[in-house]
């Protein structure tokens, strides 16, 4: 055991109030705000909701997105002259903090003015804008964002749905060419949609222009769908069911030239297609990358839905008792069993880094996307980093979530304790605004390209092709691979004794070598494939495990640093202290779930891994007594944990 | 890369009907009988059922369990005098087989026929299996399995309802005295069920006896609650909404002294207490050792689940296509990457393991309960195997079905397509039958007790009492634990060649050393803490982890060993072929997996750690055109696999 882990740390409970301004920043006001109308709504509890028939649910989730959007909840991001709050970052911090209530509001909220009216903000210029913005905003012009098909999610580059230009009639017409090219799982489809952006095959004179979004009117005021539109309804899914996800196909459906959402492509009035990107690729990324924001709200929606969870199950296990010694009726705390301590607190500490990587994100994105930014920027490295923290928030809330469902037992499992629906709400945030396989793959591909080359698609053959171009040189010059190598040989001895375990540059050393490490060797094997000549599917294909371990460890990096940079802010000594552990926890737990790899490595002996599963324990033992301190950092307002089983024995 | 993995698999596929020939072994025609009765049923789709209101759902599974039971599908285990069928172990094959189809209706006849009449059975006596059994067993009396309270589900025997034996009027008064001492989530409770088997500690001349069980009506025939009896509903859950989970309270209700269930402890009509076993422990556990089957059963179940969601991702798998080399039209199947045969294939190896080791078990049960069987025997081994199958098929269960939802994409969470029902609904068996990690807290005593001491409660400090009582010189002696280690650091070599990694003895040792390592020093670690004087609660909680860790890996030993006896039993040789690999697949994974812990151990050095990873990347690849017939193999007809993704493109 390191002599430092010995150390008690101090008696106190961090301070909460500390906390939550260090969580809450810098967008403390906006936080509040959105928790204050989430208790307003006074949203019936979770039984209720989950037991609801989706119809009631459906118009119930409508009349509190209206409601939010009458409080101008909802425009936050847009600017002043539509109606919206001309705060963007703030947006992005509200639409994470209303994940704290009804999950299925969060989503027709982010669907209504994340995705309708942020592709209309973000791909249509001045005269869409006025149109329909101010209608958007207020839910009075009710969108849809369809951009998936049947056959393709992934790989948007396909879509099958076209838009050809009709000169004689200055029109396009928008055609589902078969059963696979009909939208699918499109929010506010089934219901309430009445216009949406149709993403489609834009051909003008004859010549495809490659995936273009198109406003096209779905169901007129009455509600019925408009003549030439299909609508279908999904049906009952795993959870959302407060959100009406429909099938939309189009056949031959007109609608004028204008209709075109053209800030990155035109159709002249003489029917002449022009835009200010050149390249096919480049354009639709282009697009594309516009809206990344969509990825960084799912993010944070993840990671609260995660606290929420964490938060119940925490106090629940500071109440809950389980056995005992023999021959007395004292039971012991659920909380006071290691394993139990080992479920939780990781995963509390985890909660933290991800909640400190959200905040750099957003304040990159205000960057990237504020006033003064220029849309032809090169924004691929924050995209890359969105897909990153977007996958592994995702996947920690599923995880997160079901592990504390587990750890209350056969109260976790009944829709009053809040779980469950949390559980089926989130669960398809590992799939929606990107599948989490797929988003790690453009990670990787962000990290092999340096960035600097075409602009990156999702294509996983892509990445082949980009080493086929010399990316070896690229990554080597980048990462001074097998100089750092040799560097961090030294730099990280494998050492026998215990010391330095919560050192955090050893910590951080250990994390950013096996990064490096293997990126730089799953660059020389796609390299050395394609030299060989193999085909470059098999190429890709034989190393698709080890490009996405090394994007996964470039994420575990960020993480770690952001959660490091938030105990270094921490004013508060007694608080700091407490979080700093909290973070040597969440590096280690790290580091012990991969050290059949760090010992492969040479990065830990035996009996050093060995120590970071004791420290790991010793570890869990010193925070317990602060769990509830720090899930209390989260801000949850009480009337949001609703769950039976924390109220009144 | 090992050269017998080099060797290419022969082109044909497994044959199927061997395959299935093999699963069904030795219960072909009951397995057949319940596919049939299943299809026969004619359940609507998985969508209608997902969104039918709470209320229309339980009346509709009640009536599909009538329907079952009406043709003897649901009596297969009991006595035929009573209307059963007298064949035990074809009864839990058929259970087994019935979780292909809607798991409320599996659930509510688990809970009607296996809990509630088979308590009558196995803690009755004649009078009551004469009164009580036939009318159970038609559901012309539903009824109850009342043992699980607010505040106790896993430690029993600190129940808190009370049954007071009033020699006045011969009558037994129940109570519950708090609010944690509810009746909780109880099956048949909040709606159908008539007749209640409730546990409560037994007072008799004002001594107390532990924990028996009772006959208490709780219903009148209009369905009425019973004076005294407070009923609530637990609402909406996660899943399993077609059953009518309830909370029971008793206000001191009289019963009948007759009404106690008395095979294991009876009220004389002199108003004296006796019972066979004069200690209340073992009573205790000689009474719940009965109910063992209700884990085989759960076991059985969701390994039947997660072959159903095996089944439907990897046809999906075989016919969606994404992405594919540019500027071709041809798209990859998923089941051709790589990370996609990684998600599904090493989980199909698994399910066959675990179907391998529930054919084990439920033959063991066969021995251990047939009609020859003694109630008084000694069936500790068989818990603690049913109990850590349980865990492993259940949480087998959860993590395969979420992944095999994830590799369906935004299909896998709409309910029509299956995987969220199967979802939702297996999701509380970590739970249900004994918590998952409680119940390896109790297959680990049994390692470390040899079985032999006095019985074994759930109780984790027992295990340490039993180390003070000299469990190291047992352990010792069973495994003869450092003798063995030293053999087996010979047999199990730290080579680098990567010769052998296919050789079934080689991957048994490596599980097997395993197992014994972790045995013997987790006992090593509970003596050394007992010796210290150290708390006892102190000692036990230090150890947790290790407890449990060596609690799965004898579990994971024994399903090795299974699926090895399947594949030689095997007699088509091209079928034996694929299984072999298939069982190499599951045994490499599982050794991948915790290769941290072998290359701590020096059972792995580094370089052969990382062939474990290429053999196992190979063998996906091998075993990749055989997936489908391996999920054939389950026998789920086709009716059954309701995914509108399989249907026509």
């Amino acid at each position: 055991m390191s002599a430092s882990t010995d150390t008690a740390l101090s008696a106190t409970s961090p301070d909460r109030a500390t906390l939550r301004r260090l969580l809450d920043a810098p967008h403390e006001e906006v936080r509040d705000k959105v928790r204050e109308r989430l208790c307003d709504l006074e949203l019936p509890p979770t039984a209720e909701r989950a037991a609801m028939d989706h119809a009631t649910y459906r118009e119930q989730v409508l009349s509190w997105a209206r409601q939010l959007s009458a409080g101008r909840a909802t425009g936050l991001g847009f600017p002043t002259e539509y109606g919206g709050g001309g705060d963007f970052t703030g947006s992005l911090a509200a639409f994470e903090t209303l994940a704290m209530g009804d999950l299925s509001l969060l989503v027709k909220s982010g669907v209504q003015f994340g995705l309708f009216a942020g592709a209309i903000h973000q791909l249509g210029t001045t005269h869409h804008h006025e149109r329909y913005l101010p209608d958007a905003l207020t839910l009075e012009l009710p969108g849809c964002f369809a951009m998936t098909e049947t056959g393709h999610g992934s790989n948007v580059q396909a879509l099958e749905t076209t838009a050809t230009y009709d000169p004689d009639a200055d029109q396009l017409v928008i055609h589902t060419p078969t059963r696979s090219g009909r939208k699918d799982y499109i929010g506010n489809a089934a219901e309430h949609g009445r216009l949406a952006v149709v993403f489609a095959q834009l051909e003008v004179g004859g010549e495809g222009h490659g995936v273009h979004a198109i406003l096209v009117p779905i169901r007129d005021a009455a509600g019925r769908a408009r003549p030439g539109v299909t609508i279908e309804d999904c049906g009952p899914k795993a959870g959302l069911n407060g959100v009406d996800n429909g099938r939309l196909a189009f056949g031959q459906v007109r609608v004028p030239r204008e209709a075109l959402l053209d800030r990155f492509g035109r159709i002249t009035e003489d029917g002449e297609y022009e835009s200010p990107i050149e390249d096919d690729d480049r354009r639709f990324f282009t697009m594309l990358g516009t809206l990344v924001q969509g990825r960084v709200s799912i993010a944070g929606a993840g990671g609260t839905a995660a606290k929420t969870a964490l938060a119940i199950a925490v106090r629940y296990a500071e109440r809950r008792r389980q056995f005992g010694p023999p021959g007395t009726d004292d039971e012991v705390l659920l909380l006071d069993y290691r394993a139990h301590q080992r479920r939780l607190l990781p995963r509390l500490a985890r909660s933290y880094a991800l909640h400190a990587v959200q905040q750099e994100l957003v304040a990159w994105m205000g960057e990237s996307f504020g006033p003064d930014s220029d849309p032809f920027d090169d924004r691929r490295e924050l995209e890359a980093a969105a897909a990153g923290v977007k996958v592994a928030a995702t996947w920690h809330a599923t995880d997160t979530i079901q592990t504390c469902r587990e750890a209350c037992g056969g109260a976790g499992y009944l829709a009053e304790n809040q779980l469950t629906m949390l559980r089926a709400d989130t669960d398809v945030f590992a799939t929606f605004e990107g599948d989490n396989t797929v988003l790690l793959q453009l990670v990787a591909k962000g990290l092999l390209t340096g960035y600097r080359d075409q602009f990156g698609d999702l294509d996983p053959l892509g990445m082949v092709r980009f080493v086929a171009e010399g990316v070896w040189d690229t990554v080597v010059e980048k990462t001074s691979a097998r100089q750092l190598v040799e560097r961090l040989v030294d730099a990280v001895p494998t050492r026998d004794d215990d010391a330095g375990l919560l050192d955090r540059e050893y910590q951080v050393e250990l994390l950013r070598w096996r990064e490096e490490h293997l990126l730089a060797g799953a660059a020389r094997r796609l390299k050395r494939g394609i030299d060989d000549g193999a085909d470059p599917f098999e190429v890709f294909n034989d190393c698709q495990d080890h490009v996405l371990t090394a994007a996964r460890a470039q994420i575990e990096r960020r993480l770690l640093e952001a959660f490091d940079g938030v105990v270094r802010r921490c004013e508060d000594m007694q608080t700091r202290e407490v979080l700093d552990r909290l973070c040597s926890l969440h590096a280690l737990a790290e580091i012990e779930r991969d050290r059949g790899w760090f010992q492969e490595h040479g990065r830990l002996s035996g009996e050093r891994s060995k120590s970071i599963i004791t420290t790991v324990n010793r570890l869990c033992e010193q925070l317990r007594p602060h769990a509830g301190a720090l899930v209390d950092g989260f801000g949850i307002p009480e009337q949001l944990l609703d769950a039976e089983i924390l109220g009144a024995g």
